[in-house]
């Protein structure tokens, strides 16, 4: 999950050296920058590569821009000629800035920290780019994949082929391990879940375990609640991201003994802190610890995040597992 | 789940001779009579009263307009001071329009007809009126209710104590059924779920079963996953409101077991219509219709839902039931 950001303030100088984003994603040596910046201050068992998952768009030639306060803007792709028009005959020219950011990061990291690559997941990625950026539960993108699900299928096709690309091309830099964000599971039926977002990511693994077998993949299907079990068994992924609504002694009886589970701590909990933050970070380790798992939060850290209170949560975490 | 409104021309009729839809709620004319219009041009087993769920905050005082495109507006209570000045001293003043449309829906309904009153639960209320309006993932409650669980509280603890009231009145009114809405129950992890969806649950449906004991209780924990299960045990409810992302073969072995199940059709998908929507909503009722189970929507209807598609629905719901 993401590690970097606004809550540090050292972070915050870089991102004060540039005027968007964006800039800090397209400049490899900012971007390797930030990555690594968590890892100096805390005790971190893995790093995550810093970016983001509107890149692939972005590479297809969507024009996209983040508006402070406001969230990604893209021109919106709402048909077929919308999709003919996305061009992946020059993907290198995105896709190169985070590979050299790959290489500088898994060059300067300690030989025992693995890095994480990661793509969204085409359901994901498209939701935006057909919304136009957020969408107020990826309507738009639902309404079309019910309607025109032959011409939807076009654009998710481009998604997975452009991913498996881009996750393969990050694998060559030196990411150890891969993570498949899912951010927007939790708005679709099981039949459509099985279509929009199982499927797809089958594909992408099994073509990324071709080429590189040895390189484990995370699924994070988040919000998906019970289907998370289906995905779990069916996407073809060797570990699964756990969102923070799902519950402990649930993830113990029906995803633990399917797959590692990662997660899942609310990270406004880690915003909030105090005894609460201690009870349940105790908790979750008692119930998730004696099988195989990766403690991480279940969302994203937020801006307002105190340090303090991630190096308590880290102490708790390392403590456990001494 | 709300059956009315603006896919339905009389509806937009009645509407366009308000200045907001706030006004509506509080006539009782108006209310009775767009209740009572998707009854009278379909097959329906049932009538919902039309209403709001952030009426019990404007009973207790707080202020609220619903602006056109934007949805409501409180003035935001964030601190213990600005819920002692909630006052529950006058909630006939609010409540006595929706109790006057409630009866005049009852006694205009035929007597196979039943009526169902409503209310949010608690913790969705607690969010819009914490963050004075929709909020993204109802971090501003969340954050407080972290942090200040002992505060929080008294504000739960005002909307148990004033929901009580008011579904008792619905029912005093002639509501045959009650409905809980907890609309935003997807943002918690197990143990807050517990304590702010839960508990406050069974309080509720505790203390209206003590007046009002033949009075059916639906739960709707939208977004819960996984958690329904618990909130089906635990919340002292007959009969559990499923949203459109929980599986049908889940809802069949883990729900249905415990009690009726009603829900879940995605009500994208009644817009787009074809031959999508009649084999889902034949897989539904080939996965439910053996136990105890009430065709529903997963959630509130669209407004650009065509009015043949809920014509079709209805045929093929009430063809299988015939």
């Amino acid at each position: 999950m993401r590690q970097a950001g606004r809550y540090l303030p050292e972070y915050r100088e870089v991102r004060s050296r540039v005027a968007s984003f964006l800039d800090i994603c397209r400049t490899p040596e900012l971007a390797a920058e930030v990555t690594l910046q968590p890892l100096r201050r805390f005790n971190l068992s893995a790093a995550i590569v810093f970016s983001d998952i509107l890149i692939v768009p972005y590479a297809l030639g969507q024009k996209l821009e983040f508006v402070e306060g406001e969230g990604p803007k893209l021109d919106p792709v709402r048909d077929g000629q919308a999709i003919a028009r996305l061009d992946d005959s020059n993907l290198l020219r995105t896709f190169g800035a985070v590979y050299e950011t790959v290489e500088r990061v898994s060059s300067a990291l300690p030989k025992d920290v693995p890095l994480i690559g990661f793509c969204g997941a085409p359901w994901t990625v498209a939701s935006y780019m057909v919304a136009g950026g957020s969408s107020k539960e990826q309507a738009e993108a639902r309404l079309w994949a019910y309607r025109e699900p032959a011409i939807f299928l076009d654009l998710i096709q481009l998604l997975i082929d452009t991913s498996v690309e881009y996750l393969l091309g990050q694998v060559n830099a030196g990411a150890d391990v891969l993570q498949i964000f899912e951010s927007w599971a939790g708005c679709l039926s099981d039949d459509e879940f099985a279509r929009w977002c199982i499927a797809p990511a089958l594909s992408i693994v099994e073509r990324v375990k071709q080429k590189a077998p040895h390189v484990p993949i995370i699924g994070f299907p988040r919000g998906s609640g019970p289907l998370a079990v289906r995905y779990a068994k069916e996407a073809g992924i060797d570990a699964i991201g756990c969102d923070a609504t799902l519950p402990l002694d649930w993830i113990k009886d029906s995803l633990q003994p399917l797959l590692p589970v990662q997660g899942n701590l609310d990270p406004l909990l880690l915003v909030s802190g105090g005894s609460r933050l201690d009870a349940r970070v105790k908790a979750t380790l008692a119930e998730l610890g004696k099988g195989p798992f990766i403690f991480n939060l279940g969302h994203g850290i937020q801006p307002d995040t105190p340090i303090s209170h991630v190096e308590r949560l880290i102490a708790l975490v390392k403590g456990a597992s001494a």
